[in-house]
């Protein structure tokens, strides 16, 4: 093992499940092991306090003129239950064929400490960093950074960047370096649909009572059309179209086909707004998505209720040009046009986000790509995710910077599952792509 | 308290309940009770040994020639949880506002037993019983009577009877003597829909997989019209229509305007196919109705999953006409037929019993609305019920006979619920009933 791997190692054996309040302790010291990482390369280094858990910062000297690229991670981690399904202990990282095994390695301890190891190591050789780096490491990001936007928006001033380098998502497949610039926003909603009173015998009343289970499922059958594609008024309408480009780059990504995608999913077809391939559908197409439904008896055998109430969460993916509450309100008013007779409704707005994306092509998307080509021996993938990072669209908004999202993490890394892991060689081209980062960027 | 009513809360002392290995010796405590009533007024009597309860049977001397009727009834009784729910112990009867407050006052232990002291009183005063009569109290109806059929049909010519007595439904209301002289059949379906081989993340993966919760909730969607008319092909084909008299008397029936249904359902309106009351949508009209359905996450807040899986579980309320399994395939065909693109469905066939009515007109229909009249001192309602009791349909096919359904239970009894009571009126008014049906069904 190298001295850098020992290192994450000891990253990696923290605790730091920031969810449970058992594990406070866990999390500060993981924060203040952090610290001491920082300071070791001779970094200005602070731990600030928040309401829960802290937030590591540190700076090399910040020259006027130069650069300043802000690097965001966070060391914090999912819970890791069910622990039988682990094979190592989550808490006891160890390789094994060529991976490093344990919660937090890929999400995000193992991708943002290639970035400081980048930074160390480049001080070390060259006594300085070509740019102003500050680095901004967060406790909280797995329980929704509660206390990283506040904190931001007072300390605006000492966060100003120019650019922002995120590794917290994917490569495509092995051996393929991936440059992100789009991620899918977010809103939810939760429906209440009630019936009768209280459940009924269904043979005693059935018959005469709007069922809210049917009910239920007819509101949700009204949200799309036979095909996939969303059939509330006015969802597509500000939508941002695919560029030429994008379509055609997609098509080449390797482990991003239909096939792959079929593979991955262990569905039979691809099933959405027709017109597109799975990961255009994925990337740059919006949702509306049931993520539960629950009414009545759901246990083994039979139970002859026409139940009282029924429920559903849906949750939309929003894309470029959409605006969340704009979104909400249109399910919402879909929603209530299409309650049947019978039953009354109760719709709780749920959480949003913007969707995101900036320009790979601009000059700093650019440094990123030679970056990722010098370390990974080939020119990355442009991708957008389908998945939503809130705090990326809340830093544009803060400090007015663009995030470039340098994802290391393979797609079967198992990040929020059991058995979480991270490729041993892109932990390595990692430190590697890090430092050629921060000289391209440095130029650009 | 009568002497009646001692005996009574004898009965209900028994915690006969049939569904809990642990209370067996209780259920079989029971039967021997009975057995002793029985034996105390000189009738021929049998525990007859099954696979799990005993059946008591008991019989006076029959006699060639005169007319038989079978009195049937169940000592077995429904759980009794949440016990914290009942005002007084639900196996320690008590009198208040003029109920008797236990479980199985109403079901059924209450409404048999009136039947045994109509003919005990008959016989202390008479000396004999004007007709042949066998009363048959099984102790498995809670538990779907398993082994009465097969008892029936292995003593087919020792139950052999003319008519059936059958006190286990309800009067529409205080007061109001009820003639039941139909129920509904059932037939029972689980499904379930496969999507994506394991639960995905909704950004991830979601806008190009098939969504399992939507699939499902659209084939419930299918079912019906807007209006609430089941939508399967050729379901209302052999429904036998409702017929003038029916409907004429039924607009009378105390306690069974639609304004009464809404108010205990609590209900907004009256929902189902169009162009009937809610009687008669209950009692006449078939149904299919989701008893459950569920996928993805219920709990609180969001979780954005595209599940892997759904299910929903229906049942079909049937009509005289309909044959179960002819529906059973109709629904099938109907869900295969609406099946959405991109999952996969399973069926499970469930459960059946066929609707069941007989001719309140008929001379035995007669003779019952005359001993109801003189016991209850008005001319009775003639109904139907909308729910099932599969043991009535299989005894008109083992036996022959048809059963006169004559409710003592009123409709705020609370069977199979905490606060389980029978009416002391209705308990005395049955004992009287039930010597004037021995009576006029002899002459008829």
């Amino acid at each position: 093992m190298t001295p850098e791997l020992e290192r994450l190692f000891e990253h990696l054996r923290f605790p730091s499940i920031s969810t449970d309040s058992n594990h406070a302790g866990d999390v500060r010291a993981n924060a203040e092991w952090l610290v001491k990482q920082f300071e070791g390369m001779g970094l200005q280094t602070d731990l600030h306090e928040t309401a829960k858990h802290p937030i590591v910062t540190a700076r090399n000297e910040q020259v006027p003129g130069r650069k300043t690229v802000l690097i965001y991670g966070h060391y914090d981690v999912q819970p890791v239950d069910p622990v039988a399904l682990w094979d190592s202990p989550p808490f006891e990282p160890e390789i094994r064929e060529g991976k490093i095994w344990g919660r937090g390695g890929a999400d995000n301890k193992g991708q943002h400490f290639v970035h400081l190891l980048g930074a160390e190591k480049m001080l070390q050789e060259e006594g300085e960093l070509p740019l102003n780096v500050i680095f901004l490491i967060e406790g909280e990001e797995e329980i929704g950074s509660p206390n990283l936007v506040p904190f931001l928006e007072q300390h605006r001033e000492d966060f100003a960047c120019d650019i922002i380098a995120v590794s917290d998502t994917g490569m495509v497949a092995p051996g393929v370096p991936t440059l992100g610039y789009g991620l899918r926003g977010i809103t939810c909603l939760e429906v209440k649909v009630q019936g009768p009173s209280g459940d009924l015998h269904s043979g005693v009343y059935g018959g005469a009572v709007a069922n809210p289970a049917s009910a239920a499922a007819r509101m949700v059958a009204s949200l799309h059309d036979d095909e996939g594609k969303v059939a509330v008024a006015g969802f597509y309408d500000d939508v941002i179209a695919l560029e030429d480009w994008e379509r055609e780059m997609w098509a080449q990504v390797p482990g991003a086909t239909d096939g792959d995608f079929l593979k991955v999913t262990g569905s039979s077809e691809v099933f959405g707004e027709p017109g597109y391939s799975a990961a255009e559908l994925i990337w740059a197409r919006p949702t509306v998505e049931v993520n539960g439904i629950g009414s009545g008896y759901q246990g083994e055998g039979s139970k002859t209720v026409l139940p009282a109430e029924a429920m559903f969460k849906l949750s939309c993916r929003l894309v470029p040009g959409q605006d969340p509450e704009k979104i909400q309100d249109a399910v919402i008013a879909h929603l209530k046009t299409h309650t049947p007779k019978g039953v009354s409704v109760e719709i709780e707005r749920g959480h949003s986000g913007k969707a995101y994306h900036n320009d790979p092509h601009s000059s700093f998307g650019k440094a990123a790509q030679v970056a990722l080509e010098k370390s990974f021996g080939k020119p990355p993938v442009l991708i957008r995710e389908g998945g939503s990072i809130p705090i990326i669209q809340d830093m544009k908004e803060i400090l007015g910077a663009d995030s470039l999202m340098l994802g290391l993490a393979l797609p079967d890394c198992q990040i929020h599952a059991p058995n979480e892991n991270f490729a041993v060689e892109n932990f390595e081209a990692g430190i590697e792509m890090s430092r050629a980062l921060l000289i391209e960027l440095s130029k650009s």
